[in-house]
């Protein structure tokens, strides 16, 4: 073996970002120590101090080092309506491509019984309270149309049904610019059963 | 914004990592805070302790923290001959691909006087006192045929022809399973020129 320890525990450990193999976790080593030491010890402390302080906000579950995070800090966004999402990626999608000014709550996950994912793991029970609590008008399903976010979407929707508050969902269609003949049959057979009047 | 300041800190200390854009580096973030912050402190840790102690091998010149690397340490490799390469990761290369028993001398780099890179920049000083030492026996110049590398080569040979030592080079031809038809006129040229004995 060519590499000194440190060099090789380097390379080990970069394997456990998604995506980085072998090759990808040598280059990454190599670019580091021979050009940039003060971007390696800059991500050093970056992912000491968020592994070591970041836990989940209160209200909406997402990634923050604080009680809550700034969106649910923030009190000109409107606590009656609650948007829920599988990921916190899907929150800065929302933000950047919608003007929504209603809160959030974060699944972390879709349930799925055989992996051990319940209600529990989700947060469904803070959720429940929250929606018998009165506080909130709408609740807005932004879920991916899998099997089992389907699944996860109706366990809620029925939640929010049992506590009189209102149910939506993102709409599912042909994407902008897709092409009819790309699109599959699932997508198609959706956007078609789905149809809008024309403006 | 959407994240937190310590969420937020770390997507953007991914990108010094070469090939992540802003997408990869909010995968990164959420795939560690999620569902492996062992692997960020791991990750942390050696980050800082290769950033804080690799230098270089007083030898060979590549990444170590020890003063000399495990190749340049190891008795039963023949001091009396040096392979040149350009960068760490071709010393690997190497010893993965074939059974060279000698030593290296790694440049990282190659000569470009436009770039500041002189011949002080990649130890080339050290090089010519070792070669005029007397020690080394024959010299391998393992250096990629670009236009830079080409110069940086018959600098090095130069040097070694002046203190009595042989220079050879890898042999530049058409690659294994390469098609004759895709490979480029200078590579074909190059392996017409060095046509060899057929065995």
């Amino acid at each position: 073996m060519a590499y000194s320890p440190l060099v090789r525990e380097l390379m080990e450990a970069f394997r456990c970002l998604p995506g980085v193999g072998p090759k990808s976790a040598q280059r990454m080593t190599f670019t580091l120590l021979q050009h940039d030491r003060a971007g390696a010890r800059r991500l050093a402390r970056a992912l000491e101090d968020a592994a070591q302080s970041v836990g989940e906000c209160a209200d909406c579950r997402n990634l923050t080092e604080a009680e809550r995070c700034p969106l649910c800090l923030n009190d000109r966004r409107d606590p009656a309506v609650l948007c829920i999402v599988e990921n916190p990626s899907d929150v800065q999608a929302l933000e950047d491509a919608t003007d929504y000014q209603g809160r959030y709550f974060v699944l972390k996950g879709r349930l799925s019984p055989l992996d051990g994912i319940g209600p529990g793991e989700l947060g469904l029970e803070a959720l429940e309270a929250r929606l018998q609590g009165g506080g909130v008008r709408e609740v807005i399903l932004a879920i991916s149309p899998t099997v089992e976010g389907e699944a996860t979407g109706q366990y809620i929707a029925q939640m929010a049904r049992d506590a009189g508050v209102s149910v939506s969902r993102i709409a599912h269609g042909v994407p902008l610019g897709g092409d009819l003949d790309y699109v599959d049959a699932g997508t198609l057979s959706h956007a078609f059963a789905g149809r809008g009047q024309y403006q």
